[in-house]
């Protein structure tokens, strides 16, 4: 099943996808709410000229940095290798739930940067709370996944990664991080091989697969689930896929730009970068 | 004024504390809700065995350094030097509104750590909400201060601070987080010269003063707003205060030992360490 939260004007709704249809799901509250209580599904109606907004805001952000050849390409770039302690722990940054957009919302573009940056990647969305989850369980925990394109401001991020306390203004303003176009069931998608790809104004920047992912979703649910409780509508993004982010390439957004990103059975996030305040 | 947030064993409610008495504040709703509505307080009441808890269930909880005193204690013991960028720029990571506990409550020993700290903060609660922020207009924006107990486990931490995605499991378990007692509103504390103490089992551990904070709460909340929208009940804490860990003394809490932190003005924050599972 495919799940979208839209909008015709007044109070968002969450609905299903059916093709290019969205149906209203006939449920009363927000998709939180609707994963948290099991995803019941009412009486359907179809909605003419329904807008898509992000798919929940999430209880909370995180992102990990699960693939190993965007981290090669990125460090190659920074003249750094990459810490032994990374093939151990999948660490992970937080973001700002209320940063978050949906498709084809104009994406920002921050007042306090020149090098502006997209990341490409897979996010899963939790479902049944957990706590101590293991790895062989953590799918029972997943309730689908979505695409997150987490945009950083890369000037930024180099002036605060020294400090050690992971990005913050890199990537937190009103609208950094996009969320969409829908989330599919986990029972609908396969994982472990699915191709992800972005396209900056129609030509292909980079393209990868989730079989390149060194830790799992399974395996980011045990470390962050040991002595704490996920809970319905956390986000856990993969990290950037190889070529997921133009600093890998030594290519930059410009103004205007059109992003779109594309996930194998999600379907493709579009958004257009802002002009710079 | 002195909120805080109590109980008599159904739903947490608003409270102003008024010496030792707590007074319902006459008000339905959550904390947030009360500062987001500019405090409203209604017909008050006394309530007799009210327990306290945190004072609030963060809409965000960023953590910044702002002590020069903590990080040269804290990296004269990791052999290295203070970052020169952190000079120039007000850095946070950010933890889990989730795991947030209160006064009196047991802190959770997490099963995968062996060397526990606590981290001595002050911290301020958003009131007015607000988008790029100048310095000498953030104090408008704080509704009150609170302190914090910014549990650590130290070791994860060492393994996850190479990984330069700030820490993760070092702060985020089940009850990691100890806000309270109370928050007493901007207008009743003076912040630019504050004593915070700690001791652990009666024994004063480290004692520093606001006035040694090289970055603050102003300028933090300036460089946090840019082009960002600061919310009420978003939780800004200061970093620990030189001294206010164990680890620049290079000494560690035991299951069982308690816990108490002071700030002028605020009250004590007492919590007693839970015994390893």
């Amino acid at each position: 099943m495919k799940y979208v939260t839209y909008t015709t004007g007044s109070t968002p709704r969450v609905g299903i996808l059916d093709a290019d249809t969205v149906l209203d799901a006939g449920f009363d509250g927000d998709m939180v709410a609707f994963i948290e209580a099991g995803a019941p599904v009412g009486t359907t109606r179809p909605v003419p000229d329904a807008g898509l907004l992000a798919p929940l805001r999430p209880r909370t952000l995180r992102d990990f940095l699960a693939f190993e050849g965007h981290l090669k390409n990125a460090y190659r770039i920074l003249g750094r290798e990459i810490p032994a302690e990374w093939y151990d722990v999948p660490a992970c940054y937080k973001g700002l739930p209320d940063t978050v957009i949906g498709p084809d919302e104009e994406i920002p573009w921050p007042s306090y940067s020149d090098q502006l940056d997209h990341e490409l990647e897979l996010a899963a969305v939790i479902g049944r709370p957990g706590r101590n989850i293991p790895a062989d369980r953590a799918a029972e925990h997943i309730f689908g996944y979505t695409i997150w394109n987490d945009m950083s401001a890369r000037d930024t991020q180099r002036r605060e990664l020294p400090v050690g306390m992971g990005p913050g203004k890199a990537k937190d303003w009103d609208g950094s991080n996009v969320l969409g176009p829908c989330i599919v069931t986990a029972d609908e998608l396969d994982v472990t091989d699915l191709t992800l790809t972005v396209r900056v104004n129609g030509e292909t920047w980079g393209s990868d697969t989730t079989a390149n992912m060194h830790h799992t979703f399974a395996t980011m649910i045990e470390y962050t689930s040991r002595d704490l409780t996920l809970r319905p509508g956390e986000v856990l993004g993969s990290g950037t896929a190889a070529g997921g982010s133009g600093l890998e390439l030594d290519r930059w957004l410009s103004p205007g730009d059109l992003i779109e990103m594309e996930a194998e059975g999600i379907g493709v996030l579009r958004n257009r970068v802002g002009h710079k305040p």
